[in-house]
């Protein structure tokens, strides 16, 4: 067995490179291709997908795993190793089963249409007319339907799709989460509302991009994002990839009409990155050496976005410094403005624009909706009524048309189905997570209004970043809170805050 | 046999894409990779080299290749195809006989020893100890000479190794090449050294790096380097690198108190990049969509560095724009002293600052010495003697110690052998190029003198670039030429030229 085992290894480590050299192309393409290259580049990318599947599903490692015992009622196989062995042979178990069950005819197919899809639904975004991408997105639902249907189920074929993104979740658990989540938020978001709106005026002006990048950069300095291991370029969308165990990069873009978009994002990107950043070493250079899904990565961007990026302890410490910089635009603003103004809640239509109170409220939207769409209980004829339906009854506005409605994402053309939760997820475990770093660090405030983020990073590192993928995030969330997944201490935290920013009563 | 070809070009289309992909990290590796990534990426590249020997020594090219009936003595195969189709069934066999005459163990050995024989070096040469060294360049002198046997070769070992480099050519041809032509470089050196020398002071003090890369990358604009299908970075040591079709790149870097050496390296690399950007429609995207030789690649930048890059006609034009740049330094000094200092001759130790005439001298020497060592004519131990005492015959030098003399190249420690050769065929088949380039083009010089090189290109991809490996190096030279490889259009050429720079009589 453990020969078995150390073989498997071997193996799994010929794909932890390949992933890498994948991500390294990727980077380049969005960063510094000139683009004439696109074309050769996408084979290039197609190409090493190719390997890795066949390597991925190789009767070697099909043979190794089952050698170890590894089968669908015990994905860790029967052997007496030690727990990052297991975990190890248990995450390869799920890659290789999911990716076995799928016939290659089906993942061509699925390729081949979410390209032509692409371009259907850029046409169709372009002309705000969701017909355009109607007859698309019906083949991607049923071709997705198949898709669960080989990787199989037990309970509803949302699952089989989740569990890509947000490994051991299921539907149900993301109904029971999301239901009284919605609840909630839409009444915080009528109340915030009603109440007396914030004076955003002073971070609507032009901000020079120069200025940003230098003030973002001293951000991410201080929080101890390592210039050694990484760096920080600019792409169309921001995004963190890990090239290597020693080489995690992040990108932002700065527009000089919104300064807080690029600062949030390299907050954002920071915090994924720092994830990556701090697996253990006796996981690194291993499948394990990952997040451990999108949720838990979304926790930690999101935590260092939120609830630092957007506290007042955070603002304490570098609004002295930001109002310096731009001083033409906030000379006589004080901190409490701009506190309220970086707070500002609004609902909109568009879920990448949205405020920490509403824009989880995109995400429950699209849940549902895809939800039932694959269940055949929508059809996707009657998605963008749907569509504008339920924004309604959440948010309280309904778009204009399909460009700013049911068409905003790319996620469907591309035919990521269940992908979508992941983003809400991250609020949830953020706030859940934050709740207990305060106990174990009763000095957190004061630390932030220092500019001082080394407990913090250091109670991340140990209690969630060095265990990588070894922990599902179920039983991660039980280790690191005692408890399972709680949306109320995500809602609790927006309704002190908020409750504060907008003097809402009653609370 | 129609299947069979394109079976093999399919299966060829993944090595030219793997290849390019390994481009992409490599360059990423030279230019973004933070440090301490240097080990993963390593590994990927590793990883990437044993993916693409196994494919292209696989069973099933083997066997497609027979199925054309491509042999030693038919390497282009018995179909009866259209001249680029049996180019490609002749490169393939080249590289396919090549790799699957090595077996696993001596490559395996081979990279373990570089990899050693590295470390040894970079200790030797900072040491100035040719002994720290020793051990291991017998080691891969013996290794290479195994290679050598493997491959097979009808006269001369070295014959096997310069294939990689000089497809078709052999170390006989070489020598008939190096023979005389080391003596004419050899007596007008010294005929130069006997002259009144040139004043290079003003060139000799720093100039700013930003206004060298303007004006450095103005001059590659002109040259027509399309920026939509590449881009210029920074290194540690120029080179240039294709990662598709249309995304050929170069690099540089600036040393504030080398202004030349910046500027000729970005016209260097321009000149490579711009043969790979002219390769033929008929060709892009398959195995002779490439330089055909390292030689002829070098012809390239060679004539763009040299032949027009070091020219009166292309400094007529640039140097009033050069001057006024910087102006600080150059203010009062007149077109022809700068002209002068330019192409100022100086019999010096390190090959890669060795100035037009005396740097195939270098090249001859290690030619030379490299070769005996293979045959076993001279012993590795005797090497650094050897070294010094050929030096003094060519150069009319001898270093000071072995760093700067036998220790200075890291190309035997890394075992290429076998490739400095080109190095000074690329100054050969330049000149004989440029010698028939005028006769085509009676305008050439009013033209560089206005700035202005589409004729120029033209006639390169007309005549070259377009073909990219369809014919052999020699073949391509007779096409072009109308006569084999010659070495005195290169003597011809410098002597009229530092004739006239040294004011020598009597040529």
């Amino acid at each position: 067995m453990k020969e078995s085992l150390s073989a498997l290894k071997k193996a799994a480590r010929e794909l932890y490179l390949l992933e890498h050299t994948q991500a390294v192309i990727s980077w380049d393409m969005e960063t510094n291709m000139p683009e004439a290259g696109n074309e050769e580049r996408s084979d290039q990318l197609a190409l090493l997908e190719g390997i890795m599947h066949r390597k991925l599903t190789s009767p070697e490692i099909g043979r190794l795993l089952s050698a170890l015992g590894a089968d669908d009622d015990k994905p860790e196989g029967k052997g007496d190793f030690k727990i990052e062995d297991k975990a190890f042979i248990r995450e390869l178990y799920r890659k290789y089963s999911r990716a076995s069950r799928l016939p290659e005819s089906l993942v061509t197919e699925m390729a081949r249409q979410t390209g032509l899809s692409h371009n259907n639904w850029v046409s169709a975004r372009k002309n705000a007319d969701f017909s355009l991408f109607e007859k698309s997105l019906s083949r991607i639902i049923e071709l997705t339907r198949e898709k669960a249907e080989k990787i199989g189920y037990k309970d509803h074929p949302y699952d089989a799709l989740l569990d890509e993104y947000e490994p051991y979740m299921t539907a149900k658990d993301v109904a029971g989460v999301f239901g009284p989540l919605g609840e909630k938020l839409a009444d915080l978001t009528g109340r915030i509302a009603a109440a007396k709106q914030v004076d955003t005026s002073f971070i609507q002006k032009p901000y020079l991009s120069e200025l940003q990048d230098r003030f973002g950069r001293r951000v991410i300095e201080k929080m101890s994002y390592p210039g050694g291991r990484g760096r920080l370029d600019i792409s169309a969308h921001p995004f963190t990839t890990t090239l290597g165990t020693n080489d995690v990069r992040i990108t932002t873009r700065y527009d000089e009409n919104l300064v807080l978009s690029g600062l949030f994002s390299n907050i954002h990107e920071c915090g994924h990155a720092l994830y990556e950043l701090g697996i253990g070493e006796n996981i690194q250079g291993n499948i394990l050496a990952n997040g451990v899904s999108l949720g838990i990565h979304e926790s930690q961007s999101r935590f260092w976005e939120n609830m630092m990026g957007r506290s007042m302890p955070f603002w304490e410490h570098f609004y002295p410094e930001f109002q310096k910089t731009f001083s033409e635009q906030l000379d006589g603003i004080p901190l409490e403005a701009f506190y309220k103004a970086v707070n500002r809640v609004n609902p909109s239509f568009i879920r990448v624009e949205a405020d920490e109170v509403t824009y989880s409220l995109h995400v429950i939207l699209r849940f549902e909706l895809e939800k039932a769409m694959l269940s055949g209980e929508l059809e996707v004829s009657s998605l963008p009524d749907a569509w504008n339906a339920r924004m309604k009854d959440l948010l309280g506005i309904v778009p204009a048309d399909d460009a700013e409605g049911v068409l905003q994402d790319v996620h469907w053309s591309a035919g990521l189905v269940g992908y979508f939760p992941t983003y809400a997820l991250g609020n949830l475990y953020a706030a859940q997570f934050e709740k207990n770093m305060r106990i174990a660090l009763p000095g957190m405030d004061d630390d932030v209004r220092a500019g001082e983020f080394k407990h913090i990073l250091g109670w991340l590192r140990e209690n969630i970043h060095q265990h990588g993928m070894i922990y599902p995030a179920s039983e991660l969330c039980r280790r690191v809170t005692g408890e399972d997944l709680n949306p109320s201490y995500f809602t609790d935290y927006l309704e002190k805050k908020y409750g504060e920013v907008y003097g809402l009563r009653g609370n």
